[in-house]
């Protein structure tokens, strides 16, 4: 089924809800903006209780004002742009269809208007009318930290895991149901709770002994922490260009410190005879 | 409204309240530091209940004796700068004028005097009597070091409000209110509390789902807490400008020290023999 | 007590039980985490109270079949190995004779099933599935990194346990047991919990004074915090080989990101004039 | 009052009590820190309730051997070394005479036979017996790199106290007497709680605009644990060599980037003007 909107139009339109750098598109993202915002104000208010009757009817009338404008703007992007699909499985794509049918699923499941709050993830947005060339580089730059500290996240929280069944179990063992350690799937979300500094005291260790293993568990926790920041320190911090050096030494001049792909030396231009 | 003191009168004044390295100077600094810590005091001691009622009394006594010496401070210092109107409304102006009024609107306005605790805000002029320039240089640097990071730091932001709001929503959802998940800003607080660590465990979750879903928010929040120290030390490492240098001594003059890739001593001007 | 399998069935065991790249290894390899994935979880689900009967007897029955083919598997790889001592006092051996014995022990020793936990560090063979030459060279980064800053960590660990005895004994003083602080190894077991910012709040301080040297402790903290990821960060970051490279292009071949101090270029060996 | 022992005597006992290398004074070490950490375990077990009457006894007397120990050991010291006072007036001198004095104040003051915890610092000398040097210069490192970063440490701080008087009146404002912000210390005990992400929720805010106040103050002690962590890491990772250097340019051969005390230029040992 494939609807043409007149070119015309379409390239009007497009240019509006693509855009962020002419007026009309400036406008039409502040408006988005606002709007998503006030929607997601609203599925939190409805969740509080206690409020006067009217104010529960305004927010259910907004919410559906919203969700139509909605409807109609994703409808918009899906025709006017040239490979829709494309737009439907992209990342914005994929977050607009699950922020407009929420409230429209609300008919078959109760309570399932809750999930509009996935409409906090449209906020991003926000990235497009601040500078954005600027916002989206610095978040590369996070996103190819993350990407490049992958195999060192990997084995910490393996790490972190590991140490939690382990400890959760001893801590089972020493405290027993008694202390709050009914279970040890319970036990492990304690010394999650623990390693990760967070420490509620909704279950704490009660026993001389338990309360030993929890100090330990505790400066081991300590110095976990040291681990990622450490990872993401050193990803940030690690010279903007980087280049394989080796040490090969020139034949002509004994220069070393060359670049790992390097054919001819930087100093005297001499050729380097490649050896492994 | 222009009132002039005598040309004598309004240098002297100026030379008390705005120098700090004339013995007067630093001596008014001195008094002026000691009344600020000594009425911060003074609110925070009349909000303790259960003193003896002669100690109330000293305390507005000498809340008011403060007050009227700020009084006549600002309005000297009004008088007898060049330029009044740079000074109101500069950061220590604004300052200053918070801290003296809230007494006075306590007669409109019952609890207003509270406000005084914003003399706090005063303590800063300590930086002038230890050695200025350093202090002044080193929270230039963490001013410096903040503001090329604000993008990084929005972001940062933007990532932990959204996580707020989704887990917050899915966590009620899960919960419930019969767990303490009353409503969905009160969930979002929660959140809040569990990223940063901080888990009072006035409210924390009682179903294993929910224990589950918080044990990943509180390892993301440990990943998300390794993000703005690592964007705080990447901004205070760099920058320096490095330089490799040797251990290699000079034949003329024994200077050692020099850069990797120096040809003659920086000190004498021999000429470095290059041994390596 | 030697037992020699057939030459042809000792290699194709070892082939399977201790290759990953192979087919067959790899399968083996999958299903075994598989089960231990299983045993895990299967000893989690037996500490749960309150399911049917019917579960717990699943549970032991598939216990013991994991145990069974634990075992088997653990001969097989003393039988197939050329030096099998190697083998059972290496950290893998030592972990799969603990993962199998537990539950023989039961029938000695009551609840001592609930140490099949420890099939936990079993999972660790995930690595040898994924690339595992990445995944260890990362691994030995961080084992490196902790084992050249033990000196710092001993510092730091002892800084933190003479700090917690000092401030445990003085809070035990100040507070004493009226308000939870029932003994000195209490109180220190409170100091831990508040340095590592964990704070359970199953004892917090309730005088005024009390109150006044825990927010010192806990600035202390604040800071002492801030020594491990120092060290790792520091450890992290160093012993990368730095050069700084500049964007001329070669006139000959267009290759860009030079050494700054190159004079000829690196790939065609083309004289590279300076410009600036 | 000039004691002197026999110089023989006098030469032997320093050897074996100030000395760590020879057998005889590594002998005594061992002895003395088992004794120091034995002492410790005595006062915290003394302070464990509802032990058998006979263990205090053994406690008691236990307590007043390891004394007399610490008190002849403490005179010898005295007599044996050269320059008596510089003993005495020592860090390890004065914590010598503070580990010993307690006990017998103890007959005048009741209770302050606690203070005998105070022989923990005494197991620093650990270190003596450790590779010493090494642990010292990783000591002096440390010591080094919080010197150096002192008047960013005191920013820092002010920092925190300034928010939290700022923030705690705000809260006990906003909060009140009946949610647990009894008074202003109180709610600033409270503050530096949330802060330093310690969190024990003994006070946890009950109002929503409570809570909103309270979740900034968290997100902003996020951003502020990120301060004292990015300035112990840069100080470590600061070069271990760091000279300045300027932007002067040779007038022969152009070449920048000299040492700030530079005479003649590193590449053509041309002389250096100096303009500033």
């Amino acid at each position: 089924m494939k609807i043409k909107l007149p070119t015309v139009w379409r390239d009007k339109i497009h240019d509006i809800i693509y855009e962020a750098d002419t007026p009309n598109g400036k406008l039409f993202d502040l408006v988005l903006l606002s709007l998503i915002l006030l929607s997601v104000i609203f599925v939190m208010l409805e969740s509080v209780r206690g409020l006067p009757e009217t104010v529960y009817f305004i927010l259910y009338i907004g919410e559906w004002v919203i969700t139509i404008f909605f409807t109609i703007e994703y409808i918009l992007r899906i025709l006017t742009v040239k490979k829709p699909w494309n737009y439907v499985f992209s990342f914005y794509g994929i977050v607009d269809f699950l922020s407009t049918i929420p409230l429209y699923l609300s008919f078959i499941l109760v309570g399932s208007n809750y999930l509009l709050t996935v409409r906090a993830l449209r906020l991003l947005r926000v990235f497009r009318i601040l500078k954005v060339t600027r916002y989206i580089g610095e978040s590369n730059k996070l996103k190819i930290a993350l990407l490049q500290s992958r195999a060192k996240i990997l084995i910490f929280l393996f790490t972190v895991i590991i140490v939690s069944i382990i400890a959760g179990t001893l801590m089972y063992l020493v405290e027993g149901p008694e202390h709050g350690f009914t279970n040890i799937p319970h036990s492990i979300y304690w010394c999650i709770v623990t390693l990760t500094t967070v420490g509620y005291g909704d279950i704490s260790p009660g026993t001389p002994l338990g309360q030993f293993i929890a100090s330990v568990i505790m400066i081991l926790g300590y110095g976990i922490i040291a681990v990622p920041t450490g990872i993401v320190t050193a990803e940030m911090t690690k010279g903007k260009v980087k280049v394989d050096l080796n040490t090969q030494v020139c034949s002509n001049c004994n220069e070393s410190k060359h670049r790992d792909d390097a054919k001819f030396c930087h100093k005297c231009g001499e050729s380097l005879k490649v050896e492994n």
